[in-house]
């Protein structure tokens, strides 16, 4: 820390993502939710003919042959969308276009951490209200009438999922905007993207890291009223998404057919997962993400983590009041999980 | 613009990027200081051999092998290098870490709009300082006492140069930050990365868009004690560099020997366009940078600019006071320079 550094900044406890092994390592990678499959195939046609000498011009400031691939997906129009650099620049920019110093960001707790974080660079208040044990929206979150709420849904790192209609009954009480973070929807059995296209309070933001497995090349969306997307086009940076990204999520979000593919076989996986941590004596929540939150009474959460990372296994381990008793897991391959079951059984 | 816009940015004057002519559009683009030549063969290379299976994983946090190979050209330590999405995300990021609301930013105008539309958003109070005849720094400037102080060198859109030694003063009388915004000076006889090596409170900005052919690639960084980069990472996005713009960079970088050539075809270029202009009556200022600060009695600018994009040529026009009288024109190559040279004569 240099003494120039903002007041503000001083005391902020930074985001801390997962583990990321050093290049070459070859551990079983459990803990940041990634995709145990490769990308659509159309991402490598698109990646061996993209022309190198495109890229000395400046990208597409809106993204524009990203977001008529996406209208047409989800039966939206291109001025409904705006791209970003990851869901997290999305996250970023939400904020900075409709919460002033001081006025309120609201969610739900335990959930994503970075909210907290972007609230605190940007001097928002953070109004944090605590999940009961249904995972349903807690009370007290459309009484906040926050500026801006996020409802992470299915929710990380507990998997579970909120209804669309009670993310709608939320919408239609708060006067601020409504985020609804769907990182982790293409596994769930429903999604609020009809809110979007509806309430005049609603945004949905998607990635393509989990889902259409290219967490590597950091992009996201929003989906929302023109006039919200118009909004935060103002504050973004002019050329946030870069020439190739915008190009690979193109093809990538083109290939649905592709996406349910992948998306069956990790919710199958899902299942063998839950069913094998519970014969081993965990809880686990249900699921509707690519990732399960499971609990056990002995040995310490942290004693697994510790035990599975020796064994080559990386799993998510919070060292944050209220988490300490879970570990979240990441969906693998069938041979993965097989490889993490037989693992945990040597160590429960 | 919703209601929910925040009061902040309902006044703002959004930064405006210059025209991208769309797809597949043939005009002769000397608007946006991009580089006529394509990028290293390096990148081709590094292009057709990545392994698109590698993108389902997170990219490396802080750009490790980009850091690597930069560390190397620069003679500094990795620690001393924070890579950002583009030049602009590194902007923002200094201004996150380093000025708190009310604070301020200082820098000399005219020059690069984006400082005080950013400072704008963070709520920090700009003052600016006019150049003088001599566009060295200007009096006033170190007496701000900012939290942090631009200097864009060479200076956009004049294409003046201020000597490191100067910059070096105002570091020296400055208890703040000097970002020294080198985004061209690739172009330039001399530069302040020595500076940032020495000084506690000097950063050097760069840009792969300019003198390495990747505006497209979106990848800048910065460089400055070990410290100022540490505040810096705090703020930023914890994946602000995507795997294979980060891959890409690091094989552009390296090829140091591709990035002298380029520059000194535009360097050449850049001097036949300069006496080609004068010869048209127009006065230039002497620029080291990649593009040219024109201006001339009659016809007016902004007519000379409308004239010229009928024709299918884009220069850039700045419809903001002090600037009405001036075109910025990007060197291009010494084909599309000849086109240039030729519509003026027909125009002037």
């Amino acid at each position: 820390m240099s003494k120039y550094l903002r007041k503000t900044i001083e005391t902020l406890k930074p985001y801390e993502a997962g583990e990321q092994p050093s290049r070459g390592s070859t551990v079983i990678k459990l803990n940041t939710n990634e995709n145990p499959y490769p990308p659509s195939p159309n991402v490598r046609r698109a990646l061996r003919t993209f022309s190198p000498i495109a890229l000395k011009r400046y990208p597409e400031p809106l993204a524009d042959t990203f977001r008529e691939a996406a209208a047409k997906v989800f039966g939206v129009r291109p001025e409904m969308i705006i791209a970003g650099n990851g869901s997290d620049d999305i996250i970023n920019i939400a904020i900075r276009a409709f919460v002033d110093v001081g006025e309120r960001i609201a969610y739900p707790v335990p959930t994503y951490s970075l909210y907290s974080v972007l609230a605190d660079i940007q001097q928002a208040q953070t109004f944090e209200v605590p999940f009961d044990d249904s995972f349903d929206v807690p009370k007290g979150l459309a009484e906040a009438q926050a500026k801006l709420t996020f409802v992470a849904n299915p929710n990380a790192p507990t998997g579970t999922f909120i209804r669309p209609e009670k993310i709608e009954q939320l919408a239609r009480k708060t006067k601020g905007i409504v985020a609804v973070d769907e990182a982790y929807a293409d596994f769930a059995d429903a999604n609020c993207l009809e809110l979007a296209k509806r309430l005049p309070n609603v945004l949905v933001l998607r990635t393509l890291s989990k889902s259409y497995s290219l967490a590597g090349l950091r992009f996201g969306f929003a989906i929302g009223q023109p006039r919200l997307i118009e909004d935060m086009n103002k504050v973004k940076d002019s050329y946030n998404c870069d020439a190739l990204a915008i190009t690979l999520a193109a093809r990538a979000i083109e290939d649905q057919a592709y996406l349910a593919k992948t998306v069956a076989r990790i919710r199958r996986q899902r299942q063998v997962l839950t069913r094998g941590l519970i014969s081993l004596g965990f809880s686990v929540l249900p699921s509707q993400a690519n990732f399960l939150w499971a609990t056990i009474h002995s040995p310490p959460a942290k004693q697994i983590y510790l035990e599975l990372k020796r064994r080559g296994i990386l799993v998510r381990y919070f060292d944050h009041p209220g988490l300490t008793s879970g570990l979240r897991i990441s969906v693998g391959s069938s041979k993965d999980n097989r490889s993490l079951i037989k693992a945990l059984a040597s160590i429960v």
